[in-house]
């Protein structure tokens, strides 16, 4: 039962129509025994800053951004975490003493859901990257950040990648370099890379038909990670599995985003084999959403 | 479940750590099995303007305004339903198509509550209501308009029962009279008076040993009205029970209200039998809160 002592937390976005974050929360609360209350506020860009006052009103420990707001939030928060500076989005932000702070755990989520996967040497891995939109921005900043051999970026609008790079090797690390879409050498790109990663958001529904890179191009020695988890296993998957290599998709970079947020957002220690748990029941269908 | 296709209503006021509102509400909706959600919102009049901005933008059909909030939330609303406007308070806000129209339901529960427990005439019968704030308001604008045959108003601000009377004299009908509270000619008025209802909260906690009449005033034949429900009997109704009056407490009063402000908000049928089974086994405690 929500009282007025009960500590709310909400997504805001739109669509908001798919999300599973409402009964992951919602399952880790009650199974924590924790008075507190996740929901979904659909709303764009348009009424971002009359929500986020109300928030600031209301009993919150803070929120969940996500598309199209999570550039836009930035005008309506008080401070900004550095990673989160560097990514320019936020997809979490705090509520303490009437502050409201900003992270990003984009970034964060797809590196540690990585290491847990491949326990390979980010130092001695090369990432192509495709996508620079904010997915894509978070986890080449992370990377950067965390030491990675070497960052090839490649994205439909030049501009973005380019700036990326650039951003990347003035502000983190020089490890960033930017290829124009159209003439990316992608044969020689995918040799040279230990990782593909897919930040573009193609293979997902409607055109679940659609990958960004032939499968004549995959090789086995190539770790492919889709950042999507709808459908489980993409177009690109099924040919990397196809092609012999090992692949991973966006679930594990889902659950670590919301173990992370959770603790951000309500001050507590991260609930990792709760969150998990719940995540995992969600995505198999184990717990019914109507239960929650 | 709440998701983005959930209808939202909540109560604003402060304090709300007391109100059987958001049980009741829940209860009733999931019984009929409909998607919507009642929850609590703490606030006073400072935060009233900007939570009503974001519930215009959010998926609300409306909200219920209680203490201190029902007089100011006449600067935030479109519309404004006629005898709501006569009493100059709201406690039910309907949101249809963007359009915020506020009414008030006290003086309805009061009467339709009082009609079917007494199955008095009207206009036969002598009002004596002590309190002139909105709930004395509601009560003694309604009565006037379902014509009753007098209304006698006391009330400790003298100025409040006097400019009552007036209004109720010019905007209704005339049968309103003003005593000024030093002054009162008590024992004479519930001489003359069918109905005494107690509207000025006197009797509730902390102070439940107090009443504002002299056990030595009541008389047999008197109807004695007593807004509250906490506690279910009053220093007041116990005396009157002594004295061999007829007593009513505000639960049934409560129960309408909650069923028109049901239909008000949703748009739907009045769920008469539901929300008072739901409301009953809340108060006589067979609901555990903590269930809903």
């Amino acid at each position: 039962m929500v009282t007025v002592h009960t500590k709310l937390i909400s997504l805001l976005g739109s669509p908001l129509g798919q999300t599973l974050a409402p009964q992951m929360f919602n399952e880790t609360f009650r199974k924590l025994k924790l008075d507190y209350f996740y929901f979904p506020i659909e709303i764009g860009n348009g009424e971002l800053e009359t929500v986020v006052k109300a928030i600031r009103c209301m009993n919150y420990t803070g929120f969940n951004v996500t598309k199209p707001n999570k550039v836009k939030i930035l005008d309506h928060i008080d401070n900004l975490d550095e990673m989160a500076e560097l990514i320019g989005s936020v997809n979490v932000v705090s509520m303490k003493e009437g502050i409201l702070k900003g992270y990003n755990t984009d970034g964060i989520g797809f590196v540690q859901s990585f290491l847990e996967e491949t326990r390979m040497d980010l130092g001695e891995s090369t990432f192509l990257i495709l996508g620079a939109g904010g997915a894509g921005r978070a986890v080449s900043c992370t990377l950067a950040s965390r030491s990675a051999k070497k960052l090839y970026l490649v994205d439909k609008i030049d501009e973005a990648s380019s700036s990326l790079a650039k951003n990347i090797n003035q502000r983190i690390r020089k490890c960033a370099e930017f290829f124009p879409f159209d003439k990316a050498p992608l044969k020689r790109l995918i040799q040279d890379s230990d990782v593909l990663v897919n930040a573009t958001g193609v293979g997902m529904p409607p055109e679940i038909e659609r990958t960004p890179i032939e499968k004549e191009l995959l090789h086995k020695d190539l770790f492919v990670y889709d950042l999507t988890y709808k459908p489980p296993k993409t177009k690109l998957l099924l040919d990397a599995e196809q092609a012999g290599c090992k692949t991973m998709n966006g679930i594990g970079m889902a659950i670590i985003q919301g173990i992370k947020g959770f603790a951000l957002m309500t001050g507590l220690p991260e609930p990792a084999a709760i969150m998990r748990e719940a995540m995992e029941n969600l995505v198999t269908g184990k717990i019914p959403s109507q239960a929650l």
